[in-house]
Parts: structure tokens; sequence; C-alpha cells
């Protein structure tokens, strides 16, 4: 089976290409049949493959003149999509000559770009963007939207539970993943009109949804592993996601701190380093590196603006796996066997009762 | 100088009157000056002191012949308020029979019996809970609003922006907090109106507010020891701050599992036992326990529904330490200071801009 070219835009991101290009070669180690399209400056992407003789073999590079800063609006760098190695790599899917892209540059004008290009599926109002979070059962947590969508209504967010569940399915192999609504408390009375009209609408379309929804989370209880997708808006999602962030930075810090904090310590420190080795690999968000934009017709991957090459090489992994597990067409599966009946069900409901989102 | 008794509702939280009376006790150890008032069923409180013959020497017991539960609405708490503990508790504030109230109850019903019996500050539409949370800098950090206000508009952020500078002074020492308004960016596009609003606010009166306004926040970076004061809506807040107390315990959990891995690890934690105990100090939200409602005429503290006797005395001393600070004096004279003019501007622009809110 011939596998489609995965596009990276070399440029995006705070690391710069040397770390992109980085990266792609370690992706491309460890699925050494997918072909690349590295999208940015010739120039440059040319000197960081010099290091990387079976990347440059395996890839293909498309010149971009133009790059999408930190700053930008969605609205200038949809302007620009056509010149800027961001909008290039996405149209590259669009145009089928990639099947996943994958960029480590602004989020908002990523999902502008992608929702632009590639249009969203047949059900789907907006994209969201969903990550792979570790916990302490057996299987990884898919929560979403981690900042892709300030403000949702109780439509967005059953669309998004319908994707996320598809989404856990290919990666747990479930056949009814337990999904909960983020919530700043368990019982029904708790939260905006909005988290209860998706608390409903959810309720009573689970089964037929092929999820097993089990009403809201608090944001404390989420990596226990007894919940296998978390759904959000994307305001709270990706304050969630980085107060998780920076907490277990912030212990690694407290950690480092503790054990320099005596002679004894250290010597404990050295002794049990495989330990606390362990630690820092679960730790380190490198490590959990790549969210997916659900919802589009193509895959595209947001790498952390500020991930290494480890934490590039496994953005462009799950763009990799995403691809051999044709996401798309099975999301889109999915919303063809949920059935139309259920959204527009939902979708009445929500807007009966659900609040206005910008 | 006789300071105010403290009332302590005996029965609320999830831990029963035991807990609450041994956690009041170990605050009148640290805080012996003070005298308190017990406030539930007389025969379970008479019960649980006879293990602390100190604190039933400096104790009065109010009978309370009913309770709270943590699935009543705050309207059945509001009806309900006379005679509760926690209702009693409260006003008992209010008539002057103690200088502040501690609960562990249901944080909806408390802020709506606190809000109807004490009244807000002039100038303070809503009262907002804070918490102090440990930083990797010198002072801890002010964090508001943590759940009493699930929807906020840009006037409400403004007001919690001057409550919890004033709290950061009395804390902290410091002339000119450090604000920042929590978002998912900090650049001055990112987030909803309502936020940059109030960023457009703050910046324009932060000198005479007695504050250094920053602009925004992100969820990672609130431990970094470089801003005193996050403000956020109640909704926002409590995420956040579950985010957190959820991935230090599983950084706890992983840190055992990781320990227990092997041999080698288990005898380089216990060498390295005194790192471990203070970085377990340092997670364990127990020492940290104690939200207080800013804004009101008079001291609320929330103690955590699930917090150990330890966790309750923390909560109890933040109570003592906000009456001998005065707090309430405090906050209304910074609001006095800081001048109508500038709120009423602030409400005028909020109004015209800003997002309505339940």
């Amino acid at each position: 089976m011939s596998l489609p070219r995965i596009a990276v835009d070399a440029m995006g991101g705070d690391v710069g290409v040397r770390v992109m290009v980085e990266g792609a070669a370690l992706a491309r180690r460890r699925h050494d049949r997918f072909k690349f399209l590295l999208v940015g400056d010739e120039e440059q992407i040319k000197a960081a493959l010099e290091n990387h003789p079976n990347l440059r073999a395996a890839s293909e590079i498309l010149h971009a003149p133009d790059t999408i800063s930190g700053e930008d609006k969605p609205s200038q760098a949809l302007r620009r999509a056509k010149s800027t190695s961001m909008g290039m790599a996405v149209n590259a899917v669009k145009a089928g000559h990639a099947g996943a892209a994958v960029s480590a540059g602004n989020t908002g004008a990523l999902m502008a770009i992608s929702k632009l290009a590639l249009r969203t599926l047949p059900g789907i109002d907006r994209p969201a963007l969903a990550a792979l979070l570790p916990t302490l059962g057996e299987n990884d947590l898919v929560m979403l939207d981690l900042g892709a969508n300030t403000e949702c209504d109780a439509r967005n967010l059953v669309q998004f539970a319908i994707m996320g569940a598809a989404y856990s399915r290919i990666v747990t192999g479930l056949e009814s993943p337990r999904v909960r609504l983020l919530n700043i408390g368990t019982e029904e009375i708790k939260g905006t009109d909005v988290l209860r009209v998706a608390a409903n609408d959810l309720k009573h379309a689970a089964d037929e949804l092929a999820m097993s929804f089990e009403g809201f989370t608090e944001a404390d209880k989420i990596n226990r592993g007894n919940v296998d997708v978390v759904v959000t808006d994307g305001f709270s999602g990706n304050i969630a996601l980085k107060a998780v962030e920076g907490t277990a930075r912030f212990v690694a810090d407290l950690l480092r701190r503790s054990f320099a904090s005596s002679l004894r310590s250290k010597i404990g420190f050295l002794i049990s380093r495989p330990a606390t080795e362990l630690l820092k690999h679960h730790l380190d968000p490198n490590n959990h590196n790549g969210a997916v934009f659900l919802g589009l017709n193509g895959v595209v991957v947001k790498s952390h603006g500020s991930a290494n090459a480890l934490g590039v090489a496994n953005a462009v992994a799950v763009a990799a796996r995403l691809l051999e597990d044709d996401l798309t067409t099975r999301i889109a599966a999915d919303l063809a066997r949920v059935g139309a009946d259920s959204l527009r069900q939902t979708n009445r409901s929500a807007r009966a009762k659900g609040e206005g989102a910008a």
C-alpha cells in the first residue's frame, strides 16, 4: 500500500526550521514507509537537511516565500495562505499532494486556514482541537476542544463528543468510550446553560452515538483513568491543558530543588535516578505532543510551538498514525452511522435553549 | 486587644464533625488568642470536643437543627439559612457574635447565604472566591474567582482585580501587586470580548487602582513567581485550580509508582525521603486550604469539602489572619481610595462593550 505524504510546515513555531526538520527526520526513522513534503524557505530547509540524508531522500521541498507569525490574526493568515508555509502545507492536503499537514504555528491561523481549505465533515459546524493525555489507567484520554473555539454552544459540544468518541475508538479500540463534559461540579445543576443542554442532549442520544455518556467531570478527576473522552469549549480546555502542563513543570522544578537541598537527598536522587527518569518521561509534554483538528476533510496536526525535535517527531507520528488508521473516513462513517436524525434533534434543542456564541 | 470569635460550621463538608472540631482545635493551638463559636448538632459537637479540652474551654456551641448538603441548590439553602449550621454560622457574623465564619459545605450555598446576610461592600456587585496558591517565587499568588461566579462580565473582572490586589497587599506586603487576567494567549486579540474589555479598563485605571496591571497570562505561567494576582471568571478559575490539584496528585501517584518500580529505586527513595517529604508538603492541598469570599462586609472562609484536620486548621488560620489584618476594612478603604470615578468609568465601558452574564 502506498501511503500518502505528510506535509510539514518547516517554518512554524518558536523553534525554527532546524528543529522541525530534525523532528521530521526522527519521525521518518520510526515510520519509514512515509514520504514528506517540507514546506518553507527552500535554502533554509536544504541547509537543515544536510545532516539528515535519509529524510532528504524521502522528501520533496515546497518553497514558501512567507510565514505566519504568532501575532497574525486568523483573517490576516487567511489572506496570505497561498504564499505562507502554513497555508501551502494545508493546501497540499486539499490538492491531494499530501495526506496530512503538521504545523507548529499559530493555532488560530491554522484553524482558519484548515477550515477554509479542507471544509468540515457533513454534520460538523466547527473543527475541534483534540489531544491524547496520559492517565493513571491503561488508556490515554482524548480531550477536546483545546483552544480552536473560544466560545461554544451546546450543539458544538455534542459534535465534539461524537468526534472525540470516534478518535478514542481508533486510539483505544474501545467499542463505547466513556464520555464526560468538563464542568465545575458533577451535580446536574452545576455549570452553564450550555453545559446543561449539551448534557441533556448527550444523555438522550448516547446509545445511538456509540458512546457511554457519563455526565460531568471536574478537572481534578480527568486523569484517574475512568473517563476516555473529556469534552469542553476551547477556552476552558486550553486553560485546563495549560494548568496541567504548568503544574507538571512546577513539580519537576520542586523535585529538582528538593533533591538538591542536602547531600543526603542528592545521593538518594542518584540512586533512584531510573525512577525519576521515568517520571520525567511521563511529565515531558514533548512525549504527548501532537493535537489533531477533528472534523475536517483531511488530517491537520498542531505541534506545540515550543516543542523540541522529539516533540515534533511525536506530532508527525500522530499524523502518520491517523493516516494509517484513516481517521477522516472513520469519523465520517461514525457521523453517518449516528444518523442525521439525532444530530438534527440535538441542533433544535441546542438552538432553543443554548446560549449564542461568537 | 480582644479579637472577635471565629464561627465554625461544624457540619459542612464530606468529613464530618470530628474532623471539623479537630481542625479547630489545631488552629486554636496556633492562634491561642482566638475564641470559637461551633455551630451544628450540639450532641455531636460535645462528643467531638471530649478529646479537645483546650478548644472546649475557648468555645461556645450554637445548636443548629439542620444542615446543607452538597446537592442543595443555593435557593434551597437560602430558605433554610436560619436553621442550618452554615446559615447560622454566617448569621453569627452578621449579628456581630463572630468576626468570621468558616465552612466546608457547598460553595454555591455558602456564597448565596453570605451575600444575602453580609451584603457586598460599596462598589462591589458580587463577592469572589480567592485563594493563595504556591509559586516558585517568594510570594504566594492570589487567584480569584475560583467558582463563586460561573459567568462574569468585564465589570465583575475589574472588581475582582481590585479586591485581589488588596488581598495580595495584605498577604505579601507589596505596594503594587502585579495583576494579570487569565486567558488562552497573551496577545491582545486573544480570548473573549469580556476579557478584552476588562484588560482595556484595567490598563487605563491601573495607576489609580494601586496595582501593576500586566495584561494576560496563560495557565501554565501562573506559578513561575512573576505574577501576584490572577483574575478570572469562576468557571475557568475552578477548572484551573482543580487541574492543578489533579495534576499534583497524578504526579504524586506516578512518583510513588516510579519509586516502587525497583529495589534500587526503593532504596533511593528511603535515602532521599526528606526531599520527597518536602515535595509532598508542597503538593498537599491541605497546606493551602482556605479560600476567602472577598467583597463582603465580613470574613467568610471556604474550607475544601474533603480537607483533613490539618486542612481545616489552615482554613481557620486564614480566617484568623484576615481578622487580625482587618481584611474587610482594608478592602473597603482600597475601594474608597480607588474612588468611585474609576469604577463608574469602568462600569460604563463594560456595559457598552461587554457580554451579558447570568
